[in-house]
């Protein structure tokens, strides 16, 4: 049996989803928790990598439970949670087929980037939005928006990860960003066929420095044109960022 | 000079608004940053307290600056906010009559209160609303909710200070209770003349017991027509309660 989480965690506490020395991210918890419950060390399979200080809403993973264990998805989510911290939470868990891939089978995945426009950040937004409390263009912003959409080589917005996979393919497809303001609050929403390391808070950090008009859009454009020569410097922190959806073709259920 | 200030604040590290030997009150920061800023030692007077763990958005205090201080308001807003704990920030200060009186002068509050339905708590909602993963039934909770609005003998819904301050009147006026529900979110809205001690609380958790069932509504009809006679025992935890507004009559600045 192999079963699929949709898991949601709070970023701040951990040094990202990726397990390391030390322990104290998302996935070193949920293998943790597995162990366990289930009395053997198994490897836990996300849809991808998220940074220190990011939030999930919807990241999904997999595994695979011990051999001879009986347990039931539901089950499997419930004793889960009982071992986890409540900073992370399995929102559902379903028996999949034995071949579905977190990772590879991933369509497309949504991040949303919250920035905060007020004056005086509200201490209810402390590390879960970008404080920019400067004039912003909306034409420009929704320029820049429209401009980055589609199939492009994003490698002007990959950061190195400094690990041998840098000489990968960084052409990828971002089906639509959106952009919703209420009150003092924008959200950016990006949804796409995937997205390089650090990506979206390269592509944030660069389009709010052409909507604050401290680059042109024909720089941001250059940018595309010319991928990765040079590269955005321009990355927004860890703070506003959530992965909120990972998409699979239907059905991946048994 | 008299200032007026607009404070936000996370409840989750305080005991609470009212100063207490301890120190880890909400007050109790805002005098120790009037105190570094202003070198003596000044009342903060607030619009009233609210308990350990509950959030506020916009609470209203008012302090009289020390005698030869020259600060403008907007100055004093900053340097109070260099000196708070990013958990407390002063949204707003404004210059006021010498007569305004945070407390005695409040025309309404309002206050909100959270509920998550969801089955599971997503992290980011933790301690910040209350997880109610059960039914409830809408027609029953906007029945409640329109018994509870207008003038009455809120006695069944206040709890003993144990201060010498439970001789009070008892009536209030609460000019409406809003429903609003956004995917597993519920928002309880209270705006009234002002609250009696847990009172939003005592509300909140009767509603909800009215609305799963477990009691009916001529119970709490009940309660209403005999003041404190038994007292409602379903108090709301604290995470889901914020103070929203304090609405003071026009013009209240100088």
């Amino acid at each position: 049996m192999r079963l699929k989480l949709t898991i949601a965690y709070d970023g701040r506490p951990f040094v990202g989803w990726q397990s390391q020395p030390g322990g104290q991210t998302v996935q070193d918890h949920l293998e943790g928790a597995i162990q366990a419950i289930g009395g053997a060390q198994i490897r836990v399979h996300g849809s991808g990598r998220t940074d220190t200080g990011v939030h999930a809403l919807g990241q999904v993973a997999h595994f695979d439970p011990p051999d001879g264990n009986r347990m039931a998805p539901d089950e499997w989510q419930r004793a889960l949670n009982s071992k986890l911290p409540n900073t992370i939470r399995v929102l559902d868990s379903t028996s999949v087929k034995d071949d579905f891939h977190a990772r590879f089978d991933a369509e497309s995945k949504t991040y949303r980037y919250r920035i905060c426009l007020a004056q005086v950040l509200p201490p209810l937004e402390h590390g879960l939005a970008w404080h920019l409390p400067y004039s912003i263009d909306r034409e420009i912003l929704h320029e820049c928006a429209a401009l980055l959409t589609g199939e492009h080589d994003f490698a002007s917005f990959a950061a190195n990860r400094g690990d041998g996979s840098d000489g990968q393919n960084t052409t990828r497809t971002i089906h639509g960003i959106g952009t919703e303001e209420e009150s003092d609050l924008l959200e950016l929403t990006f949804r796409g066929s995937g997205f390089l390391y650090k990506m979206v808070r390269l592509l944030t950090g660069s389009l709010v420095r052409c909507a604050q008009e401290q680059e042109t859009v024909a720089w941001l454009a250059g940018l595309l044109e010319n991928p990765g020569n040079p590269k955005s410097t321009f990355c927004a922190p860890a703070d506003g960022l959530s992965l909120t959806q990972v998409r699979y073709p239907e059905p991946d259920h048994v």
